[in-house]
């Protein structure tokens, strides 16, 4: 069982900067990657369509034999968990619940917060899920959401520094600043390439909000949940493999995957899932 | 056969920037739209993914009954053209050619241009479709494409004024304009609601080309063609009906289309057509 794979999906390419990030801490775990390419992006369905991709989703990638499943995709996790935790035997993670645990938890800040902002797709801040989350762990926090659809072509247009991105992320953050957040939460895999960005438009706003990003408070959830399930592969000499499926590659693939991962993407198949 | 509608189909909302300027220019001509919402984008699919997506809309479209089908979404105009004239007996125009025309017959320039710019998704751009097109009919231009995906995202967001569209659009612009360009085409259904932010942006460059798009140039086509055919609908004393279809509804449905469309959308309702 411990020698088996963490399936991880998210709806496009994205949830790589997760996988980056389980590596990093992980790099003994093997690891396959599902990108729902075809049907990208989640953040603009219906509830009810998201939760019918994420089924076929996480139905190819348990077929495979997995010991741990991890809902990359915000927008899945915001609706789909339920359902998926209900219909599979081995523990699923989701990076809203990661993201969530990582700021009442302070994983990443010094001490205890009580403003906090969370930035996300239209659909994973109209859903609500990240301060419910956040409530469900510590009611006495506030959770100012705000979404922020933009940075999610200007991560994958490769436009991470610079004028645009900055004026971009300071028109999402301004009534983040103004409502004193001490947090921000960047609830979406595409942020975390984004993230210098981020810090100098709060610094521009006059904020010095800590930013906590979900892909690592992802890889922190699954470090702990392998742990206090025993489910830790034995230590190796060299990293992992990298299985990588998409439902559909377009011509920009290997640069934006490379971008996500962090390194060259290698092998990738193609699957139709549908 | 002239009292039949007029079906209009995209891949997402973007061609009710088409319908609206249809709508202008022939008051008296009933269209039924259909977005395909729910695989929208089609720019980042493959060729083949593309044409399949193409088949399923105008199979929808024509069994309510056509007198014309108009392929509104550049990335299916640039791919699947062949395929759907071959297969269906009604006249099928693309955004494509009525683009290529309008730059080339100086439909909306004061005489003849050597040198075009036009812009669109990666799809559109990578696709060499208008540089064909325009070829096939005036071999003598030279025409530069530049892909821009970011004006997608920003138009449906609405940030349509100010200084980061404009700085977006400079950016795209500024090897058009060091390419000399007289006349740039806007080759995406998303960019009319941008061309004042495009202007400035050429301005700012330096530039003084003639900026046509391409949902005026698709209406100035499907106003030729019908009367060509003998097909335009007898004059109505008010104007003619919308109908609108969508595969999947997003809760910021109403916002954009009524942004698309220059007016509000009326009643949508959803189909599955997979």
């Amino acid at each position: 069982m411990n020698n088996l794979p963490i399936g991880v999906f998210d709806s496009g390419l994205g949830g790589l900067t997760v996988v980056q990030a389980i590596r990093r801490v992980m790099p003994s775990e093997k690891i396959i990657y599902l990108g729902d390419s075809a049907r990208v992006p989640y953040g603009t369905r219906s509830a009810q369509t998201v939760v019918r991709y994420a089924r076929t989703c996480s139905g190819f990638l348990t077929t495979m034999g997995l010991k741990m499943l991890v809902v990359a995709c915000n927008t899945a996790s915001a609706v789909a968990m339920p359902s998926l935790q209900k219909e599979i035997d081995i523990p699923v993670l989701g990076v809203i619940t990661a993201g969530a645990k990582a700021v009442v938890g302070g994983t990443f800040t010094n001490g205890a917060v009580s403003r906090v902002g969370v930035i996300g797709t239209a659909g994973t801040i109209q859903s609500g899920a990240y301060p419910a989350e956040i409530a469900s762990i510590n009611p006495d926090l506030k959770v100012f959401g705000q979404s922020a659809p933009l940075l999610v072509p200007l991560a994958e247009e490769g436009w991470i520094d610079g004028e645009v991105p900055e004026l971009a992320a300071m028109r999402y953050l301004e009534p983040l600043v103004e409502s004193q957040i001490e947090t921000l939460l960047l609830g979406c895999t595409h942020y975390p390439l984004l993230s210098n960005s981020i810090k100098r438009a709060l610094g521009r706003l006059g904020s010095n909000a800590t930013v906590i990003d979900s892909a690592s408070a992802m890889a922190a959830d699954v470090n702990r949940t392998l742990q206090d399930h025993g489910l830790e592969a034995p230590p190796q000499h060299k990293r992992q493999s990298l299985n990588c499926f998409v439902t559909d590659r377009a011509s920009s693939f290997n640069q934006v995957a490379t971008r996500f991962l962090g390194e060259p993407i290698g092998e990738v198949e193609v699957v139709d899932i549908s």
